[in-house]
């Protein structure tokens, strides 16, 4: 079968490696007479599975004893109201920054449940960009401050991240794992599991222990990340967090972090490259926030981003149409995209030029 | 391969069928090049599976159109939560019924969010029993009333629904799709899927439209049953609910939840008639409250029963051992557990009879 070219914003692309791995094993799970999902959660097999995932996850990311590593559900959206809901208390202000759609959907639940300050806002901006350091208004003893490091929607990211004072928590769903950071540097850091890490049906929290131990009172048991930072307290998403030790494994084989940032650099200077070289592309995000994982950009017009589309899906080139709040083409070529993907994709864009520039 | 006979409380057994299929798709889905996890939970694919299992689902339970389908994740455990966060106002009381372990907990959530009456308890009871329509107080104006209908470490069920006068909102994660019964009388319904649904990590909710409309204001987006009932809201347990998909279409085959509930009751009734044929095993749940999922029974002794749970496996019946928290022999024998599973059963059971009676 020929493979597509998927540039599929999330869910989106996975290491074609780990689905053969996965499709061999599907109904027999080394010579079980069951399929990995037909088991206990908390049998031998899944468990050495579910701690494999985990210990691999502290591994890239270099994550302390002091972090739990959690694979919950419900994903970062659901994550938008764990958080105040744990850890903005009665009287505390969390400040938040508004700088896109994915942002502006933690503030609204934040609003629901608390008080917050919105520290920068570069939401309405077009081009789209990140806030700089010194235009962002931090509150003094805040519960926390929370950034969402890359917007999928803009295609723009946090190049360094803020130093606000209060414990830094990140909506990672769309970067983490894509470059090397210094994860000691927040209190909580979430992602949603369907663009870097696996399937969606996952979502990995990294919470730090003096963060936790600061925690609401009076929080449901299921909403509580003690409950899940103390024990695996009820059946996990099974499938989706074996897919997710499959992917983490592979990393490891790429490089780790270090290694796939350098093919993730690449990748996204040969899409920008092609962008910039001549004004029939335009770029849809200011070039110090450009982000690495999604590349978003104009044509002409609207009929011709139609038409691009349109014939790139016919040249296998997929799930290339920007957000339909924004418009335009976006190429999300996140971990598991082959550089071979955007090679393809430069040629395409040279040639839909050629024909109509 | 030789196909385990597998007894899982769950995670459990899904139709071998089912896993074939999955299994031939999972890497390429449909000739297009991408995995089923691969693709936009908003695309043409993925939409069409999402709306067929809805479907499927309407049709087996006679779901009338006042009633939403809503596949969410957190499982059972999140749904306690769910349930007093939404459907239990200020002031008001919920009536709950205490049958066991997972009554229990629905039970421990509801108090930390309101205020609970036990409508009545026999938890506490050996051996297990559910409680009879007589013996139960329900609270005039009960913002909801609350039962389990099958308890997996008791191994018992409700036979016939009790009318408590307010809305009735069931956990049927273990007997859901088993048997038929009449959803209308039912204002909430829920199920984790990992028993006879499909795989974990995607949890079923019907809510009715009128009982949906009395819920509480200020609930978090993502834990308010309204933004699901309104539309897609994010990101789906997309290859979860993929195989739900098939389970379900696999339970059609089978000649819908009248056929299987033929083959579900001759199942139970081979397995309990072994039990009460000599005095050897002893059901642990008293006859009338039997549950047709989980049957659970002892052993002369917890020696005998050990021996009992190692054999079997060794004979490829796997995952018979009781919950640890009551101990003894636990078979599951849900929907997609093959009669040829408990017919080995049974053969074992007089076999180790004979050895060691």
């Amino acid at each position: 079968m020929a493979r597509a070219y998927n540039f599929s914003a999330g869910p989106a692309i996975l290491p074609v490696e780990v689905l053969e791995e996965a499709q061999k094993d599907l109904v027999d799970y080394q010579g079980s007479g069951m399929s990995i999902m037909e088991m206990s959660h908390r049998g031998k097999e899944y468990s050495a599975v579910h701690d494999e995932a985990i210990a691999n996850m502290r591994e890239l990311l270099g994550i302390s004893d002091d972090y739990a590593v959690l694979f919950l559900t419900g994903g970062a959206s659901g994550q938008f109201a764990w958080i105040p809901m744990n850890l903005l208390g009665e009287g505390q202000v969390a400040d938040y920054t508004a700088t896109g759609s994915w942002a502006s959907k933690a503030i609204k639940e934040a609003k629901i449940l608390g008080k917050v300050n919105i520290a920068a806002d570069s939401s309405k901006e077009s081009p789209a960009r990140m806030p700089l350091a010194d235009e962002c208004t931090w509150t003094d003893g805040a519960a926390y401050a929370h950034i969402t490091t890359n917007e999928t929607i803009g295609g723009i990211q946090w190049k360094a991240f803020p130093d606000a004072g209060s414990p830094l928590v990140a909506d990672m769903s769309s970067d983490i794992l894509s470059r090397p950071f210094d994860v000691s540097k927040f209190g909580l850091i979430y992602a949603g599991a369907q663009k870097n890490i696996g399937p969606a049906g996952v979502t990995v929290v990294l919470i730090k222990d003096d963060f936790l131990q600061k925690r609401n009172e009076g929080v449901a048991t299921m909403l509580d990340y003690k409950t899940h930072a103390d024990k695996l307290y009820n059946t996990p998403p099974v499938f989706a967090v074996y897919m997710v030790e499959k992917v983490l494994r592979w990393l490891e084989g790429r490089g780790g972090i270090d290694g796939i940032q350098k093919i993730n650099e690449r990748k996204a200077k040969m899409l920008y490259d092609r962008i910039d070289k001549t004004d029939f592309y335009r770029g849809a995000a200011v070039p110090d926030s450009r982000s690495v994982m999604n590349v978003c950009f104009r044509l002409p017009s609207e009929e011709l981003e139609g038409q691009f589309v349109k014939a790139a899906a016919a040249a296998g080139l997929q799930a290339l149409k920007g957000h339909r709040s924004v418009g335009g083409i976006r190429a999300s070529i996140y971990n598991a995209c082959p550089t071979a993907a955007v090679e393809a994709l430069t040629s395409f864009m040279d040639e839909f030029e050629q024909k109509n520039g």
